[in-house]
């Protein structure tokens, strides 16, 4: 499949060009707007407050030339996918992304579905204030030196400098602490158990949409608990939340497993981690489960008088998922066409598109139309009917493949007479995606079109699992794992080796370990680098 | 009815003074943590970055002494209930809070009304950055005028000086219409309606839990159109929204209405607003929707090509509702026993509180109360039944009543061979709110508690209704006038006074105009200040 066709669109592109003209920008200093071929737009170094404007000529460019393809340059079509979808845009600071309602709707999927796990774990939601007097971080010493570099700090408040600076919240383990050691006195307070939708700030350098952005949206779990086992128990349920979150809905055969001690959170005695590999076989850390044990409690003096008066300090858990796991979605199931979403994530899992040629077909087409969309509404199936009369069929056609929609139905005036409809599917190109004649019957449709939407659900979830596992390498030896590495693929071998010779992986092929998978092979294993017995294999991989 | 009279908490009291005496704390600077009797606690101009250190007494001392009565001191009795129920408390940095989760619950039973409202009004969810380009702010000049005394700035980010420093969004008009400029090109593109939740900052000298805090959560809808008379269509329906909202769910009789001149944000060119009156008489405006004209898409260029082509400006709207509204539901409707929640926004609408004094006892009753909870959680009852065995019954009452939970099942051992149950309605003081014998049969119980629910509900707001109209004298003159505000009432007459008449009424009454009241009276008017004809009366009152 080629690169998108798009009518081209003269009127949008008119009135850009007119206005470029008409109203000429203040500023000579114009940057490109899109999401362009080049990640360096987004990533650069510019002052963190230069305001960028808008080239008008932005949404022409894209939808006038296609996206690029993915197998050309799988950054530039990331972005593009990301501009043509609508699903964001830059923000006026550096780094930063406006998230657009068909992106947002995918962040709103997610919350739904992790809200109610959470709450049947056991966990409430609450707020905590984004203000941390900067006294707070400096409390953790490895917590201060993991986040001092990213920080964004409030030094004027009400037109006054203030006495203390604030940090606008990288994470809220200082402040969770600070409260907690207010509101737990005994065991019976434990375990405290809970979680926050918040917004958070870290001042990366190179940026990305979704992937890592200056500020970006977030849960974030906390947890108190009188005993460390009940703590790590809590530590590991809330990873395989993810764990089953990410195969289950967003159809990502995640790897969880532990991080190596380099990659473990700053803060935490260890981090359980779910890595993805995304469709350029770069990996990403899609969520992670912190078991912090007793280093925040003791930083903060959060503590608790068990059952004989003893006083003890609490055993911790964080646990996150952001807005990061949007591009994850959009790189692991995207194609040249554009956004792929699995079913269940999806706010729309069915566009209808009528099509008329001769002004007298067209009532009796958007009246079947319309009567399918009622009876697949009432079903429960989400679904939109494109009926609007200023574009072709083919160019919505590729529209709502650009946007994902797992399923389209075309309805023509033929269709109406033997009252059926054409059924293609988003994950299956061309013509073996398609099938005639399915009754609109509701009887028939509504099942039908369920069914379908199950099957795609499960496909898009093998697909990736046979690209996954086809791009893992079984590694014995430091050259077999460079090798991998340099064909871009992931390396999986025992390994023992220390923080030196992880680093020293880090630097000479780029890869890091993603991860101990929880899933371990049996048997006797020599550590890949320094040749000892190892109990376990490690995951190497570049990633995000 | 007396102050809330709880059971001594030995247990924990004990603990909090061995914990003073075996951790003395580093500063010497207690200041008292508690939402305590005096507001200025909270309110006082301390360093904003102070670091409050908790007063381990906190917990105990309210439950110790009970809370405040509402008659005797509204602002302590305030205080109390947001300390006694678990609904806040104070962040570490001067003004900030962090809303527990019974707090957060209200706020989330807000969030998934309004969300509902919004989507089905056409507008959809996104998110925009919450920092912003200081020249942003200073684009709109009455924009500036309004909120530059309130920005918190980041000027430091990654370790380095910012070129240029960026707001804490307070309000996201001009970051929106940045966008906005880049997204609409044509009619077509019209109207953009769309809504998000976020967090706000807006650094108030004097604050107060809730209704007034350096940090707030809210939603703020942003929409653009074609004409003036759709912007106003707009405004007006999301006001409605609210008022709806107000009246069904949260059983506040607001007073929907048009705001002054003088009291129109800062870049609109009408504000609605719905009034609330508190327990203490005092307004509370509780959701504003604005018309904002072409203000800001002058000064940002918002523009679209009109169906022939022109250039014109949209007209545009925002509209919020914050966590404010939680303040206005436990001012509205609390009593000396603490809070009182509407059944439709409370998260408990029933517990069960089993009752035993024998050993033998305690099964049985305990068995009844779960099979009890069961059929009404399968109702689609909100239930919680309270098993602790840590607590007398007595202090269960209590607590739940301090709670607000609508309606509270007992069950004692001659309950369940009776296969009956007391029934005790929260808004009801003592044994006129207590009936006997309803039977435990679900077929019985269900439908009776629905309908308690609901006439606890109509009987809330009833309540208020008539407590506010009792408060609301009409006047005829600036006496008149004086008079009423001086007992502490809203004044409603006639105006047509000039901002500077609507300034001196402020500065020697202590009122402003809360709004000009859609509803009304019918006849001719004439100025309670300057004795003109005056088309519309005008409500007066002190106000949050």
């Amino acid at each position: 499949m080629g690169a998108l066709r798009l009518p081209s669109l003269t009127s949008i592109f008119a009135v850009s060009s007119a206005r470029r003209s008409l109203f000429p920008r203040r500023s000579k200093q114009l940057y490109v707007r899109k999401f362009s071929s080049s990640a360096k737009v987004f990533a650069k170094t510019t002052p963190a407050t230069e305001v960028a404007t808008p080239d008008s000529n932005q949404k022409s460019s894209v939808q006038e030339q296609g996206i690029t393809p993915r197998s050309q340059d799988f950054n530039a079509w990331y972005l593009d996918v990301i501009s043509a979808a609508e699903l964001a845009d830059y923000g006026p600071v550096r780094g930063t992304m406006v998230i657009r309602p068909y992106g947002y709707a995918i962040w709103e999927a997610i919350q739904d579905y992790l809200n109610i796990k959470f709450k049947e774990t056991g966990h409430s939601n609450m707020y905590f204030p984004q203000f941390i007097p900067y006294s707070f971080i400096e409390k953790e010493a490895s917590h201060v030196e993991g986040f001092s570099p990213e920080l964004a700090l409030v030094t004027v408040g009400g037109g006054k400098e203030l006495e203390e600076k604030l940090v606008v919240r990288p994470t809220s383990e200082t402040i969770v602490n600070h409260m907690f050691t207010q509101w737990i006195q005994s065991y019976r307070d434990l375990p405290l158990m809970i979680n926050q939708w918040a917004n958070v700030t870290r001042w990366e350098m190179r940026t990305k949409p979704f992937i890592r952005t200056l500020e970006f949206l977030w849960q974030e779990g906390h947890t108190a608990h009188a005993t460390p086992e009940e703590a790590e128990r809590e530590a590991m349920q809330m990873i395989d939340v993810y764990t089953k979150f990410s195969y289950e809905q967003a159809a990502i055969p995640v790897i969880p497993g532990r991080k190596s001690r380099v990659e473990t959170f700053a803060g935490a005695d260890k981090t359980y981690t779910i890595e993805a590999m995304m469709g350029d076989r770069k990996a990403l850390q899609a969520g992670t489960s912190h078991n912090l044990g007793q280093n925040f409690s003791r930083a903060f003096g959060t503590q608790f008088a068990d059952e004989n008066g003893q006083r003890e300090h609490v055993w911790q858990t964080s646990w996150a998922v952001s807005t990061r796991f949007v591009g994850g979605i959009i790189m692991t199931h995207g194609d040249d066409a554009g956004l792929m979403l699995p079913p269940r994530l999806a706010s729309i899992q069915v566009v209808i598109v009528p099509i008329w040629k001769k002004a007298n077909e067209k009532d009796e087409v958007l009246d079947a139309a319309l009567s399918i969309k009622d009876v697949l509404h009432v079903a429960g199936i989400k679904v939109k009917l494109d009926d609007s009369d200023q574009k072709t069929p083919g160019w919505k056609f590729n529209f709502w493949e650009m946007k994902g929609v797992p399923i389209r139905i075309e309805i023509g005036p033929r269709d109406v007479s033997s009252k059926s409809v054409v059924i293609s599917r988003r994950d299956i190109p061309g013509k073996p995606g398609k099938v005639f004649g399915i009754s609109m019957e509701s009887s028939v449709l509504v099942p039908y079109i369920k069914e379908k939407l199950d099957e795609i659900q499960s496909s898009l979830l093998d697909k990736a699992t046979a690209f996954r596992d086809s791009n893992i390498v079984d590694v014995s030896s430091y050259d077999e794992l460079k090798e991998a590495i340099s064909q871009g693929k992931w390396a999986r071998g025992p390994w023992i080796g220390s923080d030196e010779d992880e680093l020293k992986v880090k630097e000479e092929t780029g890869a890091t370990i993603r991860c101990f998978p929880f899933e371990q092979p049996q048997g006797p294993k020599k550590c890949l680098m320094t040749g000892s017995p190892a109990d376990e294999v490690a995951i190497f991989a570049k990633s995000y």
